[in-house]
């Protein structure tokens, strides 16, 4: 029987495993018994728990005490998903660091107590960023490129990663920390994030509305479903820790595609009429942010580990149809 | 006119440091016109300054008050060499992460705040070490390399590193990491670390001493005299900060050799005699952590912005008796 705890529940990514664990009832042939929900607010609607007792708390990851008061109860698979992104953590300087980073630390350090309290040891599952990786950059990116974040998300998730791997080599839990690909089709309404567009030009189409696109087709990146994503992070909690000895953290596979290829996969599934809603507007701005960001991986690690990407960009739309669409058919 | 900060001006090379900066008197063609040494004790004897006013400051860098302190007095240069080191790190992990992370970033968070109040904007030397790097490694580690470090000592390094050029990047201070060789010949008394057999070796035989060698000849790694290391740190308070901007941490060059490398240049230089001082006697334990150490490096970044390494293994021998035999042959 196992006790799940996600911090960052109320996300979209959050929310979406909370509904996965629930319906799977199981992580790695164990049921899943008990599911915390923690995030800074009580969502307005809980997930129907069915045979696991689902539970939500709220408070402030970056104060100690509530770190302390998770682990009381000896949760044996931690999600740590809750972060201020990318942009929020480029703005205000001080919370960034005070949640992503400080955040991260207390939290470890709270089962670093209880595991020496009680030998507590728990699978700790740590959501990182592609965003730890900075120019200049390969074309291809391997398991062994250095880490240069050029914001400050990204170096606060790739200390959460230093930290993650020190803590499980010490013995204090059972790490490992997973950077997801950029997330594609992100359901929700456009939003101005500089990687918005990558799913502002699919969704939005999709719906018979316009969107605007700031980039060059020829663009390529890193690409994963919400579904892709939350099945990475379901599998990191099954992964064999004996498995991670001396990289407890790795990039996950994804669809390498350009924006070429998402207009063609969106020209395959909702045909011209679709594509023509699709305005080019370059925004130097944008194009300069994208610029420097990852193409395409080599993520031989995570594949070894049974990870498993999106087959095709036509398949991350189809992927969105299916989990997202309906809903919003029905809401409009 | 410069004034120049040492924190952890108590230790080999940071002495060594304030020593060479008094003899300089200039750093990048400007005098050096005061330096503060600041470590957790007033040492019994203290540089004399000629035409450089000397302080010394004592107290604890993981407090913040210290660093806001040490840093009230607006110094241009700052050189953080203060550490606790691998073992200790290792053994006491509150203390290590406690000076080794919160003291750096206590240091990073008084300039930035000296930064945001008037625009101080000093440059930053940052020494970080080989530690970071952490099995499995090639047997030439280039620039690219992930940091995957297997100590705590080595983690929080990685973490002052990522740190350094985040706040350099926002602007904060002008920041560079460097990560140090092993250094050899460490003058002193023979240590029990597991890298000390590299210089004991060397250092016992030339004062007609007895050594033991823990491991086999064949075993390579990557060095510096103290005199190349203390060029290195002072180089890079010289370095054109427009010239860091997307790498701002760097391996510095240093000498690849072998024991067996070590053996014939101690040869070449004091005799057969001094090699046969040299007993082997193998400590698996030594073994096994030195197998996880790197061997050897393309330091193509830290070359190309003028760090000098030593010439040979003949020449870190011949630094070590110019600048410490003597010394020890006075005292004797």
């Amino acid at each position: 029987m196992v006790h799940c705890l996600i911090i960052g529940a109320a996300g979209m990514l959050g929310a979406g495993l909370a509904k996965r664990l629930i319906e799977d009832g199981a992580i790695a042939g164990k049921a899943v018994s008990r599911l915390t929900l923690f995030d800074i607010a009580v969502p307005s609607t809980l997930p129907e728990g069915g045979k696991v007792v689902v539970e939500f708390e709220a408070g402030d990851i970056s104060s100690p005490e509530t770190a302390e008061r998770l682990v009381a109860t000896r949760p044996d698979v931690i999600f740590h998903l809750a972060a201020i992104v990318s942009g929020e953590a480029e703005r205000d300087f001080d919370k960034g660091y005070r949640i992503n980073l400080d955040g991260t630390r207390h939290l470890f350090d709270a089962v670093r107590k209880a595991h020496e309290a009680d030998g507590y040891y728990p699978r700790v599952v740590f959501t990182s960023s592609l965003a730890v990786f900075g120019s200049p950059l390969p074309d291809v990116i391997d398991d062994d490129y250095i880490i240069t974040p050029r914001s400050s998300y990204g170096t606060q998730k790739a200390i959460g990663e230093l930290l993650l791997a020190d803590y499980s080599r010490r013995g204090f839990f059972d790490g490992i920390g997973i950077r997801l690909p950029t997330i594609c089709i992100r359901p929700g309404k456009p939003n101005a994030a500089a990687s918005g567009f990558f799913s502002n030009i699919l969704r939005e189409p999709l719906a018979g509305l316009p969107a605007t696109l700031p980039v060059e087709p020829s663009v390529r990146h890193w690409f994963a479903s919400p579904r892709a994503a939350i099945g990475f992070i379901a599998h990191a909690a099954a992964v064999d820790g004996a498995l991670l000895k001396e990289r407890r953290n790795m990039t996950m596979p994804g669809v390498s595609a350009t924006v070429a290829d998402e207009i063609e996969a969106l020209r395959a599934i909702a045909g011209d009429d679709a594509v023509k809603l699709i305005r080019q507007e370059i925004d130097p701005a944008i194009v300069a942010i994208i610029s420097t960001w990852p193409k395409a991986f080599e993520a031989s690690q995570a594949e070894k580990l049974g990870f498993k990407a999106d087959q095709s960009f036509e398949a991350i739309i189809q992927a969105y149809l299916e989990d997202y669409a309906p809903k919003a058919e029905k809401q409009a």
